[in-house]
């Protein structure tokens, strides 16, 4: 911490000095790897509401306690936890073989002894929601899609909803089951759970999802019986469960600012992760990310004029949970939150940086802040960031503008919620790339006295 | 089926020419892709001795009979066979959290409610067999090794001890049971399974396998549990079972010789498969690329000299149990067999030409097929093949000459034995490149008169 870190000559040109600094000292070696390497190895899966997620917020404030942070505090909340119990399956006939599924979050059960229905395929959600009730009613839904690889992971939206709303039609339209390719770009045997919403007053029917190599299999498979005019029977056997209301909550720590620390600039990533893997590139990496860029400011002796609160927040996968927790307990605080970055897209390069709609002058910081990012790879984009990541949903809904700074999303679905996301998918040097884009984005907002709000108007402009 | 193509004018430069002919047919598309898409769609997992090993033998029949060849003939023999139980394990102490594991074949069962145990790592199979026995006695053993990526995967010999013989061996020190980094090269959390074998006299014990990340997990879990002086304790439930004694058997198909029909070219890949992929890679490609040879010479009305006998072998992944019957079946023609090529190596691209030990005329003759083989990449090696495919061991110890197309097994040992051995990581057009070589090897050899055998040495000389 040397002197001309002090803040009370911090004009913008030393704003920025500082914040090239700041970058220029994540890339020799951030504590990033190490943060998810702890999280992901004392704690492993940690399912919302379960105690694994409990355990990770034992560990979060531990971690930031022997990082340096006081006062870190936890905002607990109540929720609905499901958990997951024995899924298997199998075509019956005509060609008898094992698949390899798993129960969608919020998932009916089958019972112990499962099901064995006539599958009814469909190619596509379009295909399906148009689908007579009768076709499917007491049969087995199987709903197949295209999803293939983009940089920005736009097209989840889009075939998610393959998973989103597949179950609640299903189990509208008299349905035994459902079994949906999952939402997955990869040609791995491990299928992608991930959550589905059944409309209210429905009763969940099983959901699952199979590889893209089974659905594959399926696909052939039902082609060759089409073929010789004979129907496919499946088997499935889920045993999830409601285990009832249950704690989760979010683990909150504000690095103070000095001019005014009630202006708050919002970053942070999910501490919990679906049950399957270790929720090392979701999102364990987002909370290294952040947690590592605050420490790099902290450790290099900058305090800003804002506070940067980190905010690593539970029950995110299953509903944002956390999320409504904080816009709510924070209703009051939400027009001094200044913009908020959340990282929960991976553990790859930063290739982008987005905003959604801001003022004049948070443009032209955002051109200041583009520069700095530039050797790191990094270029500008349009307004058209829909929020600054999911846990910021809520609090963008409420007027707080948002920047992104994307990661490459090409191979983010090959991993995303199935037992291979792992530590081993992590390069350190790529998290240092990361860390040191959010120190410099954070450190620049906090530390100035922008209005990113654009006045008379939502973030939604 | 030209009329240049009949047999009885075949001089050497004509066979060649007929090779090249067969070769760039094979290029232009073959029938191996269709075979290993029907094989792992409508029978899928095979594992020996069990009825979908019987449906295999069945869907062979059917299916070469399909193809034109007449004459195909099954040659059953018996076998004990073991099949896969439940399989579940964890890290119960100092961090708790699943690990996924598989059987080895033959492992022993746990009961229905697993064991619970205090884990003993060891960096290495030596470092295991050096180990007292009462420092593992009634533990959990656990052996890693450091097995890399190899293009011939000579390697496999060597790290795949650590399978092989780790379960005997910590039978034999009295520990309760053995876990091991997977014999596999890939960092998917698949366990890779394959058969192992206990002493005469053992009891097997629970033997199973985690993936690279796990334990990669497990090792850095021991470090940190070093680090506390605490113990790592797992569990493990296995429920394996042997299923008493079953048929298996080789089903045989001669393209008979035109002028010495009883020297037999020998070629074929192996039937089964283990039980957790669709044996796509192991050994439906070898299966299908021989199938597809051996069709196209048939297919362009080509008759050879001698006959080409191909054999799907059964139960070879549990110890060579068809090529051990075979060889006894057939105890009385082994001088007559020619030469030997089994393809069980995947289904990447062929890039040398190895042979055993063989004569002076058999050199020269292989020297034409590799000027024949060199369009396709495919560079001759010196003489040190082992042998000529797993299933053909047996008779090239009992003095048959090999020849062997060596597969680019760079990544083979990413799929092996796991369920992600499935028909998409096949490229037909590599396929159709294998296919091409083993038809110009095959015509070559059986349209010859050339004797392999050393005189007055066997192969092993
Ligand atoms: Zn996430
Ligand atoms: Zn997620
Ligand atoms: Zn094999
Ligand atoms: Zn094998």
């Amino acid at each position: 911490a040397d002197d001309q870190a002090a803040p009370d000559r911090t004009s913008l040109a030393e704003t920025e000095r500082q914040a090239a600094l700041l970058r220029d000292r994540a890339l020799e070696g951030s504590a990033a790897y190490a943060i998810v390497e702890s999280l992901t190895t004392e704690v492993g899966p940690r399912l919302a509401g379960t105690p694994d997620e409990a355990r990770a917020r034992d560990w979060a404030v531990a971690k930031l306690r022997a990082l340096g942070f006081d006062d870190v505090r936890v905002e607990p909340f109540e929720m609905t936890t499901w958990v997951r119990g024995l899924e298997t399956g199998a075509i019956v006939s005509p060609y008898p073989q094992p698949l390899l599924l798993t129960a969608l979050g919020n998932s009916g059960a089958t019972g112990p002894d499962g099901i064995t229905g006539t599958l009814v395929p469909f190619a596509t959600l379009a295909d399906f929601a148009e689908a007579p009730a009768e076709s499917v009613a007491g049969k087995i839904v199987y709903v197949g899609h295209a999803m293939d690889k983009t940089q920005d992971g736009s097209s989840y939206g889009f075939f998610g909803n393959v998973r989103r709303r597949g179950p609640a039609m299903a189990t509208a339209k008299g349905a035994a089951a459902i079994l949906i390719r999952s939402i997955g770009t990869d040609s791995r045997r491990f299928p992608h759970t991930g959550g589905t919403r059944f409309n209210d007053g429905q009763t969940p029917i099983p959901a699952a999802a199979v590889s893209n190599p089974d659905a594959d299999q399926i696909e052939r498979i039902v082609a060759l019986a089409a073929d010789g005019g004979t129907p496919v029977t499946v088997s499935l056997t889920l045993t999830p469960r409601v285990a009832g209301t249950t704690l989760s909550g979010n683990v909150i720590v504000d690095l103070k600012g000095s001019e005014r620390p009630d202006e708050i600039v919002i970053t942070g990533g999910h501490l919990d992760s679906w049950d399957l893997g270790t929720g090392a590139v979701d999102d364990g990496a987002g909370v290294a990310i952040t947690t590592a860029a605050v420490k790099l400011i902290r450790d290099a002796g900058l305090t800003p004029k804002r506070t940067i609160r980190l905010v690593l927040w539970g029950a995110e996968e299953v509903g944002l949970l956390g999320a409504q927790a904080y816009a709510r307990a924070h209703a009051d605080e939400i027009a001094n939150h200044v913009t908020g970055s959340e990282s929960d897209f991976g553990a790859e390069r930063i290739w982008k940086l987005h905003t959604g709609p801001v003022s004049d002058e948070g443009r032209a910081l955002t051109a200041r802040i583009a520069r700095l990012l530039a050797p790191l790879g990094i270029a500008p984009g349009p307004e058209n960031a829909t929020s600054g990541g999911p846990d910021l949903i809520p609090l963008n809904r409420a007027g707080m503008p948002v920047l992104r700074l994307v990661q490459d999303g090409t191979d983010y679905f090959d991993l995303h919620h199935t037992p291979d996301d792992t530590l081993d998918k992590i390069d350190p040097a790529v998290l240092d790339q990361n860390v040191a884009a959010y120190a410099v984005l954070l450190w620049m907002v906090a530390n100035s006295d922008v209005d990113f709000r654009r006045t008379g108007t939502g973030a939604d402009g």
